[in-house]
């Protein structure tokens, strides 16, 4: 499927608030793939179809969890939405062709995070908190940092996700802490 | 050995404020037991010895934990105050004969938590956290908490930790997640 029938594809399955967030975390990913010596069009591809999953509501989402073995705990039990990217991996090879394992690797775990996450899963990762659609204070901070210093804009992302976590009084992901302290372990050296 | 002979020797491994410290966790955990029916005694005994390996340090931390088969990983090796939970449940045993296992395991998770705690693990926990030498902006309403609604007050202090945490840029450890999770999901029934 080229870059043109995924897009196609996609449109119809999301509200077109989100599809035009799909589209700005793609152009954004691929633009960081450049800067730090990623394939710009895994990026791209990675970066469009990282919420196809996102609109699957309800029973659906754990019937597909069920179907290709998707592991659902308490915590994504009562947070359903944290299965979008676990979900939205098998749908990408499923419905849009997508083979690579880079890529899927990215989409799966774009919402939490992980331990040892992949350049590509962190340009994905954060090309969807800073994509021109995203507003909120010091938002240009870290679309500079993410420029800059890969990792320390990740960093800030997780810090700011785990605040708001707190603030609203739910689970905090575990692997969004693997994600945070393995950033830090790895600039210790 | 009686309490007080733990005392006399807690005193001898203990700076003054360490030991002032211990007496005050001791209290405060022999009143939280009383108002949230633990048994009084193992509560004092527990808060007393908590911090009885707080002052080890350097390579001997390490040397306690390879002999008694604590796992060191990388976060424990970078904070390795971390491990005084642990090998203080360790030194309880074997140097204040303490057999209790729900004492040893109060004192062993006091300072990360961990998941599922026991309704002692919770008070000593707590009464690390707001024993009257404890002065933080905020810490009389947690002392009020923790008397009429021990898990809020918990939640309180582990949100509370975990932007320390975060503030000073070093590890979150996976048990601190876990005990926080845990309280959230058992009060969401």
């Amino acid at each position: 499927m080229t870059i043109n029938e995924m897009k196609g594809k996609l449109e119809e399955v999301l509200s077109s608030k989100r599809f035009k967030h799909s589209l700005g975390v793609m152009d954004t990913a691929a633009s960081l793939a450049e800067r730090h010596g990623e394939d710009r069009e895994k990026a791209a591809i990675a970066g469009l179809l990282h919420d196809c999953a996102r609109e699957i509501k309800g029973q659906a989402v754990f019937d597909l969890c069920e179907k290709y073995h998707i592991n659902v705990d308490y915590i994504t039990l009562a947070q359903p939405e944290l299965l979008h990217g676990p979900i939205g991996a098998v749908v990408a090879a499923r419905d849009y062709g997508v083979e690579d394992k880079d890529i899927l690797s990215a989409i799966e775990c774009h919402t939490t995070g992980r331990e040892n996450m992949t350049l590509l899963d962190k340009i994905i990762f954060i090309a969807d908190y800073i994509e021109p659609g995203r507003k909120f204070p010091g938002v240009d901070e870290v679309r500079e940092l993410a420029y800059r210093d890969l990792d320390r804009s990740i960093l800030v992302s997780l810090d700011n996700t785990i605040r708001y976590v707190m603030d609203k009084g739910v689970f905090i992901h575990p692997d969004t802490i693997f994600a945070r302290n393995f950033i830090i372990k790895e600039n210790m050296r």
